[in-house]
């Protein structure tokens, strides 16, 4: 399990290291949705995505005979270049297992932080076995992308700055792809307001978590179809599961349409860019997938990593 | 002419009612241009553009009578959002013309702020006859976009705020359309210190201001075929030209292409949305257009108002 004393510790770790990203709001938001909307924006987080904290922590608490080892992650998108940043500000050693297909422009970032990048295949499970492989071959240390307390506690440092911020928070919407992030920052927010509710987003053909809590037990989907690709692990990890059994109050989802939509309304109205996963949570807000108004509400944009090829196809 | 005290004038007037916009930074940025390079995102500001700012500050300082005669202003972009949520503050009826082709998005944000919209003709002629016209039938009061002291005033509080947050600034750099904005930022900005460089920038086949500049005398161009459409005007106002004659350094230009680019990295890089009228004088940073560097410079992001179709259609 992972204590809320380690998310302070991560926060600690962090300080001066990641930014503080700013908790953003827009009047119309407000007054479409007939509540007091915040959103954390860790599209402005470095690299783009809340992912910088877990990895960086993680990296940060390994001794002096695993950095010397160096670190190896496989990731399509963001945690691979949260572990190539955070390893270039350690000083240590990063190999990055993206599938072939990996769309360029996240592959030269990987890159231009200092990481090598090791392609596989396109299947999800070729990056688990050639991560393996070389972790056993080289000695790497892994840095999992969820299923890990410093991970975990990286990313609870988002619930952490959020309930600091917005001690009369009521409802906290956090996406869940692995469940690093939700596991975090539930961890944290119902240490400073065990009244807070701790809600889950995914995206409907991607529901594997909305699955996992409802049976009680973790559920391994075939396939996730979404644009949200920070949504689309099959299954979540059972360190993270443990902990959304116990801190999360729901998991609810919307469709890959809600989430273009506030895509777009985040661009026209506050002029800033979330990609799709950064958008899940604010679109069950502006669905009112909760049917409740009049609350104190927090949605974590996750992220704003979108390939201008991407976008343009959303438009 | 207008004066500091003016401009600190309307700085009272805005407070609490306009937003003191961020500073932005990107660490890439200053690698690239080897200088510390700040964003004043007006793009942040309330209707999405520092137009907000002269509108505001000129129609409430109009008298009870005037307010009860109604303002009239003309224009396709955001001086129409300006004037049309400064007057539904202030408690003042607004009209605004706008040409019949203007993009719908901006003729129901302007309705939404709750001004009525009279269209006009497509020639640029069109509309100040129109508003004319009905000035002198219903005594409306006119808001001009940029040919005004209260208005120079408003927008030069963007200077003001800058300079007030950055006291060793060396390079501030504008875009030039009608010339409100860097005429009074301009003003505030050598008041508060005396050695920063002023440069306005244009397109280049927009290039009006920068001749005039060189001519000593204003020139006016037959058209400004341009993406940035608020260097469309074809002329400096007569005021503004005093203004810049006496207070600017240079008036530099840069590329269509250049605009473009620079929105893309705003998107990519800073994850904020950017108009191209916004990306004019951080493009002429991108491009080292004043061909130096290690210097503290700060590029103004007039605003960030895109139509999504139109931003489809730039990526």
């Amino acid at each position: 399990m992972v204590t809320f004393d380690e998310i302070q510790q991560a926060s600690r770790t962090l300080d001066g290291v990641a930014h503080r990203t700013p908790l953003l709001h827009s009047s119309t938001f407000n007054r479409l949705t007939g509540s007091e909307v915040w959103f954390k924006a860790e599209n402005f987080q470095r690299i783009g995505a809340f992912k910088f904290r877990g990895a960086y922590n993680k990296i940060s608490s390994l001794n002096a005979a695993e950095k010397r080892r160096g670190v190896i992650a496989h990731s399509s998108g963001n945690h691979a270049q949260g572990v190539a940043l955070a390893s270039k500000l350690l000083g240590v050693r990063a190999v990055v297992v993206m599938p072939e297909d990996s769309v360029l422009s996240k592959v030269e970032a990987t890159r231009t932080y200092g990481a090598e990048v090791v392609f596989c295949g396109k299947e999800f499970d070729d990056r688990a076995r050639l991560t393996a492989e070389l972790q056993a071959r080289y000695g790497y240390v892994l840095v999992h992308p969820y299923d890990d307390p410093k991970v975990i506690a990286g990313q609870g440092t988002v619930g952490l700055e959020i309930l600091q911020e917005l001690p009369n928070l009521e409802y906290l919407l956090v996406p869940v792809g692995g469940g690093g992030l939700i596991a975090g920052s539930s961890i944290a927010a119902k240490r400073l307001k065990p009244t807070v509710k701790v809600i889950g987003v995914e995206t409907e053909h991607a529901n594997d978590a909305y699955q996992s809590f409802r049976a009680g037990k973790i559920i391994r989907i075939d396939r996730a179809d979404t644009i949200a690709d920070g949504i689309r692990p099959l299954s979540l990890g059972s360190l993270n599961f443990e902990i959304i059994r116990q801190f999360v109050d729901d998991i609810i989802t919307v469709s890959d349409d809600d989430v273009i939509a506030m895509m777009q309304f985040f661009l026209e109205r506050t002029k800033t860019l979330v990609e799709p996963t950064g958008a899940v949570a604010a679109a069950a807000l502006s669905k009112n997938k909760l049917s409740i108004s009049g609350k104190t509400m927090c949605a974590v944009i996750s992220g704003g990593n979108v390939d201008m090829r991407g976008l343009k196809a959303l438009l």
